[in-house]
């Protein structure tokens, strides 16, 4: 694994607990972790339970006891650590946005599909896929329990940056981040609500806004979401905001929102689909739950029901605990695990692949695109099959 | 009053009830009720306690014994009644939309101030203002209760058009009702969401859609929201659905939705604000609820609060029930009725004026031009503070 | 009518309105209503739309105008008006509860026998049946759709109490209220859950509480509510709090509470069945909902569903507003006059007859008996069927 | 560990989780795990990361590399367990309930004095205190945040035998159980409110049920909750379901319910607390949320507020995810970890105690006595603070 701030810490989580909970053809084992700071990494190491610590990802992706490299560091760093681990014969999951830049993405998913005639699968880490709920609405849209969809309505939520003195971390500097709640939130809804739904976006009309365009500089270093402030400021250089609407090949109308400036509103990634034969919605906030009405039923004793996502037929639940014994946030990552392990095993491509990823970063770059032309309807080109 | 369907039924509640729950300087007095069909109107006037019934919206307006035209027939008929009826010297309630193009809506908005300086007086009939929650919302946030807002959320959410076999109403004839859920649904959201914010929207983008273009034509008269279907097809020429992102003059980006689709949300009128102090939240269905979420607070205790608006304190509750018997739909009909009596009696100027119909007929209008042009961003011109 | 208060105002709300929304064989005629005050008096009559006012309640039911009497009284004065009026050949509606004591409702209960030999109707006004998601709620439960019931759940919670300056009013001394939350809320849920259940409690073991012993005395007359405080304190002679637990005919465990201390809950009525086929959930503060789990959905889908109960096909609805529209607290007494009017013209005898006031006031009397005896289970007999 | 089954996984994934969430001054070794199948246990052991297995319990208590013993097993063999870990020199954390018997556990309590004079901790295994909601609320009540309490209301509700082929399972038999929904559900239920109210149950009254009194026998082995229905029936010799009202020692009155019968409720442990300040409330299929009403806002915008319970600032939540990041059933078990190594290294009694594990059983015997006593109150003595 590369990096070991919150994603490290959730991804460790994830690796560790997999086998203990699923069935699984091999066992992970946590080879060694990297970081830059020699110190940190070893703590991080010994805290998450890798056997060994590096300082340098080029050391660690030539390690002979390592098979896959988990990529957490920011998107900066993407390309070139995804790109070099595949070509040194490795497995790859790279965390999500895939990349900053359409050009990235697709240098990488050159890269992978080289990979992949060798054997070796590369996997985008859009954890919310491994919700329970979100699994179990794919199924229902896949098996016709909405019918055709007629809209699409999703929102991720956060309110960290409300406080103008929240200092001025890496998430906030375009150079490394790429974009701010864009490719931080928006990356999650735009695969989110492409993979719910079956179907992909064929073009957005957007619009993004800086509400607080400077804000105090970090004493030290960047590393983490937070940290204390100095008495100096710098330039935001990413969205605050962004919102667009757009159309799914399907016919359906979307909407979309993502920001950092939702008072009140934690992680509220939220998703409403509604079709001709019933709707679904979401809310990350209470994740155990998916609200399911069905059109079908006589109308005087019908409404949205509030389906417990606990039940052992649900996805990944026959391995967890009895009904009503709700799973969190990181359960996302053991699922994630225990998929790329049965990818792995059986030697198919695994989803999201590195195609996925380039065709959300797609998404990504048309919305900014539109914000920057008035908000101009802007087309997306469909995502050739290629993996 | 003109027009004694759904819109009919809800003001004559409205009238009737006022006097007997609020403390009134006037009595309303129920003269005469207007519509075309001798028998339907006779039969309304009896049901509903109008003391005289006339089939000729003319006739109607030169009654002596009526002082105040309540104008409840779909919107093609606005500006002609409404403009008559101020040119009689009668004060005018014009349900909304107030009209179905800009120029009809100038027109109207000219005839008021004409009218206004004779001394009577013309109201819009958005009489979701008066719902107590929204009335407390507008309150809250002049009171600076939630700060400089970033973001405005709204979506007016029905499902009644999703059977492709529901007949085609004049509510789907451009020629009748100018739009579909943009004009009926849109409306009310963009007003209140001005009327909450005390902001005015300064531009939007947006994106139309007709979902099914043939229905059912409607065997007989097409009066109503229903009606036995007929066997031939007709072209639906009305939108149904409506997705507009925007600006507000005070800085928010806002998201709308209207549409007719909603699969399961039966009147889903939902509102938002994010706010620099906190937020606030809003669900038709819940009327009595209104969520409020101070983050002034310490964030350990925080979160969105349930107030259950039932109480003294709350607007127009002093005269109804203890705290917790909630109120419904048709109160507010009253309470628009007990507004404009006391505006009447004072003789001050009634919100929501015409000029307040006529700026969201402009948005309105923008909202279908940038849907025309690419969903390019289109600009409303501030509207001038002429009333 | 006989009193003029809250009771008095929704009542009222109610005969005016029945006929205006619903189709009925027989209009209500507001004839005359009678309070002590002669000018408060007045005023109510002119405030609701009464024709007449009388002070003294004996020539009130002698009028010759007056074939209904509407008893909205304190409950000690509830038999000697109600027994009188139907020996004056009147129909009788009494307010809830039917008495202060088993005693006086079996004395009432005789009057109504006689009475009905003479075509004279008496209903007790348990409004609570008439909100349209209860009314549906005991059809689903008839349809079989939830099964056998094994638990009944429910509260009635409000807090107006809570404050120990809230002065000592009617509502708080044992000779005019007969009891305090028991009989003013545990009343209603009694009633409610025998009325869903479509079944009998058939014992019950109880906890009563006062929690604030002494409270100042009101200034001057303690008619309503409220009222200013004086300098000196009295005794509170009634129950703050009172739960019970109980058996059903059915077979079903039932919990039962009333308070008038649950700090935050305003009107929080609520009820839970669950049966072998499925269950029902209530929320007074949600009157227009109802929830429903249905057992014999696969389990993978299934839950609690949201059902708004606002389709023209759920009871009362097919007269009021499209759906989502919602009605409030007041509209019960509507339907409580429609019902009425109904049964009057039928000359069908209406429910809730005085026998169920009578047997729910039984079951008030077992859960004070088993309070002042150590909680023992204490047996109500089953009420003979003799209306 | 001694057993393997449910609670066996979810202990393990506390002790293999606790170090590497948290920073802990003594980490966690998993020695050796114990059940009565060789085969099965070594599976364990693999499965959980145990370093050994045993199929004798005495064999495990006596081996050196273990130091703390941790008895996963159903009730009837808490009581032998515990002691003899307890005389052999090892800490003890004991799952609930603490025994199936009020002389068990007042003879495990004597083995926990004794122990705890040679530095031996015992503890007992309520795990829903750890949830970060129930740790704020008795933080909160402690605050002085809701005042003097003055109603108590829980439910632990489940519906896992309304099926009436649900097998005659081991939670089905009192001699392997000690009583049903009781035991299982009602314990736990008596000892959170007890927790976060700070205060003991005086008393209660009692109805318990068992609706369905033969089941279909196991066709082999009984462990577990589940397993294949023979053809023959057996004897359910346990409750279905109990409730109970009672009183605090602060003056409360309270009302409890346990069952397996609420059809569509899965977990539902509900807890509502009404003080003169405030009121608490919670959910345990939401358990990320705490509901708090604050009695001393304003009226007009006070409400029931949802706090996320997911700050950095909430109990345990500083080592976990980033805010609106929810936790899962399981984090309850790493918790539990967390805090008895704490104890361990530090030397300071734990809670709950044996002491409170004791009183818990001494109220759920009161329950049974009430209940074989029509429901007459029963009294508990307060237990003597001796640990």
């Amino acid at each position: 694994m590369v990096g070991y701030a919150f994603m490290g810490a959730a991804h460790s989580q994830g690796w560790r607990t997999a086998g203990r909970v699923f069935d699984l053809p091999l066992q992970p084992r946590l080879a060694a972790i990297c970081g830059r700071d020699a110190t940190a990494v070893q703590a991080a190491a010994d805290r998450h339970g890798w056997a060994a610590a590096e300082t340098d990802w080029r050391a660690l992706i030539n390690r002979d006891d390592v098979q896959l490299v988990d990529i957490c560091t920011p998107g900066d760093s993407h390309a070139e650590i995804a790109i070099a681990a595949l070509e040194a014969g490795k497995h790859v999951l790279c965390e999500k946005p895939l990349a900053n830049t359409v050009e990235e993405a697709e240098a990488m998913l050159e890269a992978a599909e080289r990979a992949a005639a060798r054997g070796q699968l590369a996997m985008v880490g859009f954890n919310y896929r491994r919700v329970p709920a979100m699994a179990l609405a794919r199924q229902m849209v896949a098996d016709g329990r909405i019918g055709a969809i007629h809209h699409v309505r999703v929102t991720y939520l956060q309110d960290w940056l409300v406080d103008p003195e929240f200092p001025l971390t890496w998430r906030l500097e375009r150079e490394h981040a790429g974009s701010g709640a864009l490719g931080d939130l928006g990356a999650h809804i735009v695969d989110l609500a492409q993979y719910v739904t079956g179907s992909q976006i064929t073009g957005v009309s957007a619009l993004t806004e800086t509400f607080i365009r400077e804000r105090p500089l970090l004493a030290g270093s960047s590393a983490g979401l937070s940290g204390a402030a100095s008495g100096e400021r710098g330039q935001v250089t990413v969205d605050d905001a962004a919102l667009f609407t757009g159309r799914f090949a399907n016919g359906a109308l979307a909407s979309f929102e993502a920001t950092r400036f939702a008072t009140g509103r934690k992680n509220a990634l939220r998703l409403e689909l509604n079709g001709e034969k019933g709707s679904l919605a979401f809310d990350l906030e209470r994740l155990n739950e998916l609200e399911f009405h069905d059109q079908t039923l006589p109308a005087g004793t019908a409404g949205f029901r509030r389906i417990l996502v606990t039940e052992p037929e649900h996805p990944y639940l026959e391995a967890w605990w009895p009904p009503g014994h709700g799973l969190g946030y990181e359960h996302t990552f053991v699922h994630q695990a225990r998929d790329l392990v049965h990818a792995i095993a059986s030697g198919t491509a695994p989803a999201p692949s590195f195609a996925d990823g380039l065709q959300v970063q797609r998404v990504l770059a048309a919305v900014e695109e539109s914000a920057a032309k008035n908000s101009a309807f802007t087309a997306i080109p469909a995502q050739e099959a290629r993996t």
